[in-house]
């Protein structure tokens, strides 16, 4: 089984090397679900103003957080991002959140695309919480990664 | 219905302006879970030293990402805290996340708490991700709330 | 004529001491105006899409830039923020910034809502800038100010 | 007329996907002007010592200013910087503040320019405010800005 | 012995809970020095200008790194600070760095001085490390603190 | 003597411009010390679990603190980082702190190592404060620097 990279031969944490990477096109696109209350979906449903706000909120929350990554995640590494894109749906349920990350680096961008899924979600979360106080924050997950030496990888054909 | 708080009359975003609200002792309780692989939960759970360092850089990412709740969350507002625990245990089907956050201040510490589980979650799929690509963070949500003026909430009992 | 407070004897900065000032609610309003041109007026007006989240997107970054102050300007001192209300109006030469507020702490929150304002003002730019590189942030200043030592000063009437 | 970059064809905010443009040498220049009453003019001309740190301080402020521009503009990509200065002269009428930044990446640093001249400005307004609260952050904006796709712009020759 | 009181019964990190404690006035005094060629000191002493200016940023930055303690030490508390002062004195053998941070809070700010001392003594080293890059950072150590349930620590009467 | 190169002319401070300098391969390695009490030395050194996250907590912050560098030191270029390895070894007297940072770019990476032993040096004192208050920094300097126009340089022969 592989090992995890990110701890050394003695079991220490480390930012791993990866002078040895190639710079290349990269890609990843990761989503997540916030369960709300049927009165929430309602109001985020509404043609009233606080709709269009609570989810604009929600997505510059994400951008911001995507950005802020190597900040929060101990070993990740700054990378420059190409672009972010995050996307809130209402649904039944709740709100669907997807983001998809760009990038020409050594590093993937998986964890940019689930910390912006993350914080687009907390930030919702935050918005509603008023009225709705047991929202959840459900099946963060990363849908699929471009580029890199793997190449392609798909949640559902995962190589 | 109620509205939501963090948007005015015209739907416009704002930061709540809590001047009104008492300086009291609040805490939340925030869990989540990390779906991942028998591959890697026999990894976590072997006596090998990864295992300490993983969880160990998860509740520190955790700690951390506590205290920037309010750079991350657009109307958050910027509060004291007096205490975050973050615990980390492996079941058989990944990694358990509970977060305990206590301040005495105008605000509940919810979004701390949130936000501190997510980051911890975060920070774990980082560090497994080479191994597990398919990891998932799910179940992130509000246990328990005590302080402020609406008293003690917990999942089970609402109200 | 007064000393800068922010200098002490030998000329150097330090951050002021100010725990012999009392805890008192505070409040600051600081306006600001973004010129731009007919088109980007006409663009902001129109019912299209885009309007909405420029100027929401500006709202978003002067309410967290209230928050980032103390990072951003060497002397500010970290203070709690109750309340921070940013306001867009588009206006024909351009659009309106008014940033309001509010604290219970040793120092007054002017700077914050200058900050808030500049932050706003340079977030919109940045979403205009492709259409009208040559938009101008222009008159951020103080309006009034309350609470504290000073009591209340207003531009109009300054003492 | 052209659209607003920023927002995508459903209205909705994001960091634009710069992937196909070319890395190539940029640089921006970006002016503003703090506009101050005579005493403070006086007391910063003087030959005393706060003169020399409060400039000081300023400048500072902007350059940190600049680093800081992708966590305070949400839309804003994360860049390398390569240069960064900001000059301050004390005039009749106040401070004139200059920033030019120099990088060679994907996009242009008028924004980083922008950034750097209005922290720079609120630095010194923060520095001065005991004694002229009534201090103005004037005229900031884009002077010339030159690399990338649209080669040069200036205030005076826009093309 | 006593135990560490960052880590549980169970060995794992935390932020102490500090809810217990009072708010007090409360204070520290770190120091610290520079170790610098002769050459350095030569040109620090100058009257020329660098001398201003590599000191003053230096001043600033450690002013500034007290603020970001908490974003940087991992467990340490998000607090208010009241007052921080820098001084720095170039000696035969380089810089000696003084720093006195107060606060009126639940824990105690000798990390504040500590961090301040040694983001000061890291920019001054970045100053003059292409005429210096032997330059060592040394004695960074608390002095004194004042305030909380020990009330008076010294480091020559530590009891 | 050669000049400062953070100041201009002038001797105000800039943030140099390195337009002029190739991408190379980079990597620097500083160290440092914290001597701590006997006491503090049999805790780290026993076999009981709080010595782990201790020294783990430490390990931890050296390396988010290298991606701080450019945030806490004025004049640092912010810059991709391609790995970060901190070594923290307990001796008789304290604990020895290692950082090796690597990176491919236009400036080299001392400060970044140098940050990071500071902040694992910091983090660890913060650990051991409430047993040994007198802990002291010591020590931190680069010992080696490769690439770049200077090629290598280390302590011992600094060419």
């Amino acid at each position: 089984m592989s090992e995890l990279t990110h701890v050394d031969e003695t079991g220490a944490a480390r930012m791993v090397d990866v002078s040895g990477k190639d710079v290349s096109a990269r890609s990843a696109t990761a989503t997540g679900r916030v369960l709300l209350s049927p009165a929430v979906v309602k109001l985020l449903r509404s043609g009233e103003t606080p709709k269009g706000d609570a989810l604009g909120v929600a997505r510059i929350a994400g951008i911001m957080g995507a950005k802020r990554t190597p900040d929060l995640i101990p070993l990740c590494h700054p990378i420059a991002l190409h672009g972010v894109k995050v996307t809130l749906d209402v649904e039944d349920w709740g709100v669907a959140i997807t983001c998809r990350v760009k990038t020409a680096d050594r590093t993937g961008v998986e964890m940019e695309a689930l910390t912006a899924v993350s914080v687009a979600a907390l930030a919702l979360v935050d918005m509603v919480k008023a009225v709705d106080p047991a929202a959840v924050i459900t099946d963060v997950r990363v849908e699929e990664k471009l580029g890199g030496k793997t190449g392609r990888w798909t949640r559902d054909e995962p190589a």
